[in-house]
């Protein structure tokens, strides 16, 4: 179904007349490649050691396929299903679902339903189950410093010419302050406190820092260190340069030049009442502000931006899902946060009136975004099992409480 | 002729026995190009306006063409030369001459000279001849931040998780004061105050702020003010960062990364005492103290790096060029630095005892080193009549004291 952007993908499933609807989403978007850095090429998947590697393997093909296989099976087993179902998967979701809302609102009647999952979610391991319960909003900018109209000649204008590269890097710079905080006045001002619950969900759960350090090859966690690492990852903002170019950067050669332009791009992750126009003009002002002499900013949009988002565990919806992923993998699943994005999912509760809980079989090792991004081939198996049981389950419940 | 790197191109013409021998530098190698930025193909020469434009139109195959041209059309017209002639073009003159020094001991017998000059060499406009007496070393070194072994998810490890570019422009800021001085330690040890004679030079120069702004398109001169903005350029040492990548930075696309490398090229431009290996080992302690937590750096060399040299006004060899200039101008040549780097010069004096003096026409606003370079085709004719004129002067003088 077209939108103003990617179209979607929609299909439905509707004949159990007098059972409920679960709606399935996904993302069939997938974050660009630097294709040098992949050992295989990115867009031709190869299976080894019990990964599939590919871009999109895991974030999010695995989520569109996993629900499409748990769904084919049951009808090649059964004939029916015992719900009904409806797909809906996006063509935007790595830039900030720009059209999904309009989409939702456009579509309303169609898309009615009783309870939505997602599959572009995580599960703690192979062996612990969770559920995700909050999300970050994210907002992107770039922009651009020039300082000349041409690159300049490192002798002839050297000591009297300003620098795009040292320009960019004393701006990006100013954004921090010595605790690693964002120095962005008024950043923090709809940051509210952690909740005690908030704290306590992070209390259950074994953190080691030594195993993301592992996955990303780090050599220290950074950050306040007034927040522990999952409550900054959870609940607070960040800024990040997600890239920066100027200058002569060729992997050969060596031009002698001072740099005219260099171009960087920020993300942030949102939390609160973070609001995503907001702070973009915030980190306007701030650049204006911090700009060395000679210098002149312009920016480049990046459409839509994402709210941060919680989702209520005290709800039958949630419950169907805790109940299927215990009887599964055979424990109870913990509460967890995401410091990822979800923006469409707040469009689900908006325009459907329906919580979008989080069903997905991600593993936070898995290299999302980056090169070299895998899926394990042991969690298609799981989350087919998981997707048949709970459709059935939610049957079963809702045919529960009907008598 | 083979060098370790690139070929050197040697020519003679030893028909005038009992005369002087002049022998006649350029070099034919050319800075890399972003070809993107050309308004032209940048190695398919186009003349338009009374200009040539193409990479190396202007540095330095003018100065292989001209001093050609001037020795071409004086045999096709008289016969033979005036003097001996000797043409010695080098392929690595912008790489900081590192096999140059060698072949000159290697070759000494044979570029046995009386008389040097160098065409990669500039005048002051067309109207204005000078003779550039100084000039500034360089050395060059380019580094890597490794944060991580792979980029990270901006959402998954936000808060928590190095990010190589905010590192790498963290070092950068650290090179500077706020007067945009170089905050290395031991940099400035040993540059030396400049001299009442360099002040004397440079206020003889009518220096206008807007031309060279102009020409870059800058709108603001930077650095210490405490010096004048020539006596920065001609007498004061410079780092520069001259190109700078990391993390996502593709025109389109958006990738929610924290970047895991970033890497940086610096470009020192250097004076008097100021030597090349010291200068990297300051800046090599400079970045191990400055690096935040969580960073590892790398380094990659180049090759070779420039002194900084000056050559005496108070000789006859200064005396010829001198003379030439005045007669072909029609006014005395003003007596001049340049901020740019001619090492291969120093090693004239030091291998074939003879001073190089400049005698070039490329001029400051033809974009040396940067897209759309060009060069002035009518200081073809006028670089042609210089070196016939030169080359007479110099076996009319040197005749006359034979006497």
């Amino acid at each position: 179904m077209p939108t103003a952007g990617n179209p979607i993908v929609y299909g439905s499933w509707d004949k159990a007349p007098g059972k409920p609807t679960v709606l399935i989403y996904a993302h069939y978007d997938v974050q660009p490649v630097k294709e040098s850095e992949w050992d295989n090429p990115p867009f031709t998947p190869v299976i080894k050691d019990g990964k599939i590697f590919g871009r999109g393997s895991s974030d999010d093909k695995s989520g569109v396929m996993i629900s499409i296989w748990a769904v084919e099976s049951m009808l090649k087993t059964d004939g029916k299903l015992p719900v009904n179902v409806k797909f809906l998967f996006e063509g935007e979701e790595e830039i900030g679902s720009p059209n999904f809302k309009d989409f939702l609102g456009k579509n309303k009647e169609l898309l009615h339903t009783d309870f939505a999952v997602t599959g572009d979610d995580a599960q703690y391991s192979d062996s612990v189950p969770s559920i995700n319960l909050s999300s970050r909003g994210s907002v992107q900018l770039q922009f651009n410093v020039k300082t000349a109209n041409t690159d300049a000649h490192s002798g002839q204008f050297g000591g009297k010419t300003p620098n795009a590269v040292v320009a960019m890097s004393q701006i990006i710079s100013s954004f921090y302050d010595k605790q690693g905080n964002v120095a962005v006045d008024g950043f923090y001002d709809k940051v509210l406190p952690i909740t005690p619950q908030q704290k306590e969900t992070i209390k259950k759960i074994n953190y080691n820092p030594a195993t993301d350090m592992k996955i990303l090859g780090t050599t220290a966690e950074v950050g306040d260190t007034s927040y522990s690492p999952l409550e900054r990852v959870w609940y607070r903002p960040t800024l990040e340069i997600i890239g920066m170019q100027g200058g002569y950067t060729a992997p050969e050669g060596h031009s002698n030049i001072i740099p005219g332009n260099a171009m960087a791009r920020i993300t942030c992750r949102l939390v609160n009442n973070q609001n995503g126009d907001e702070i973009v003009d915030m980190i306007k002002k701030h650049i204006n502000k911090n700009s060395p002499v000679g210098v002149t900013v312009s920016y480049k949009f990046k459409p839509g931006y994402a709210s941060p988002m919680t989702t209520p565990s005290d709800t039958k919806a949630f419950s169907y899902i805790a109940e299927t992923l215990s009887k599964v993998y055979g424990k109870q699943p913990i509460k967890m946060s995401t410091g990822g994005t979800g923006g469409a999912m707040l469009s689900f509760k908006e325009i459907l009136g329906v919580y979008a809980y989080s069903l997905g079989f991600l593993q936070a090792d898995e290299k999302s975004h980056a090169a070299n991004e895998f899926f394990r081939t042991s969690s298609i198996r799981r989350g087919q099992i998981v997707y048949c049981y709970y459709l059935q389950h939610v049957a079963d419940e809702e045919s529960k409480l009907k008598k």
